[in-house]
């Protein structure tokens, strides 16, 4: 069975309304689109120390699930083997949080195609599904770009914007194969 | 670079100690290595729920450093790229055990490196380093299987028994290279 290496956060987990709920909470403002899409949330002015809330514990415990990836996946499993790749290793005290996270909302998926890791070089599979380029750029399968405020400039990989549309190229990746 | 992918558990990280630890605790008998020498310590009658300790915070975190490991270790290093995989999803409350254990005893090793993972068939690697022959089996480079009381009867793989012998292995495949 050919297999699909699924990042997590801003593909199954959504991490940007937690960046906006602590901007507005240390100055009051709610960020528009306008305000941060095409970079990173960190680049809006006197949102570059958001990244330390990384470390705090809990802080990945919580986020909410990128609409369609449960059902879309629970579909995925039928015809390809599934592992979650996430680089947590940045961040120590998210792993207990992701694998509570993952363990919740992915109860159908076996803990042992769970991964925390760093560089994603050492991830071998046919099908990458990431928002950050760089990890694309190791992988040796086909990389598809989950589309991320950071990443819609680039330009090199399979765009896909929600899980809509990772189901329908999947739906025609199995027509090629049949 | 070639790329060696080496297992925590009985390889870098020496487990056994804490079992006997346990076990005496429990009994007040000291098992010798006949006790348990060809078997999985759990099959040592009385020893069927030492596994269960396994998801006790803080187990994974006072394992001794296995002998000439991080020696040998810093000296692949300039020749190898390292990464440490482990199959520690199993186990929750072993994910920031394993992380902080890591940083302790191999800080030279960049943290991009370290894998929390389940099923190794997801690894992509040159060699692997480990003690169970059930993830060499999906392997797709070259095995090494770290002698542990468990597995003194497979005789598929290349076996090293301790650090210097891996030492001696791949000074063998630099001077193959050369």
């Amino acid at each position: 069975m050919r297999r699909i290496a699924i990042d997590m956060d801003e593909v199954i987990a959504d991490i940007l309304p937690k960046y906006l709920g602590l901007y507005h909470q240390q100055y009051g403002i709610l960020l528009e689109k306008e305000d941060y899409w095409g970079k990173k949330i960190y680049q809006v002015p006197g949102a570059h120390d958001l990244r330390s809330h990384l470390h705090t514990m809990g802080f990945f415990a919580d986020l909410p699930v990128m609409e369609g990836s449960q059902e879309v996946i629970r579909e995925l499993m039928e015809n390809f083997d599934i592992f979650i790749v996430t680089a947590a290793q940045e961040f120590r005290n998210s792993l207990p949080d992701k694998h509570d996270w993952l363990h919740h909302h992915f109860p159908f998926i076996p803990w042992q195609n769970f991964v925390f890791c760093g560089d994603k070089s050492i991830i071998l599979a046919d099908y990458m599904i990431d928002d950050h380029a760089f990890n694309l750029e190791t992988f040796q399968g086909k990389g598809l770009l989950y589309t991320a405020s950071h990443n819609i400039d680039e330009t090199r990989y399979t765009r896909v914007n929600n899980w809509e549309e990772i189901r329908g190229f999947f739906r025609g990746e199995l027509g090629k194969s049949a």
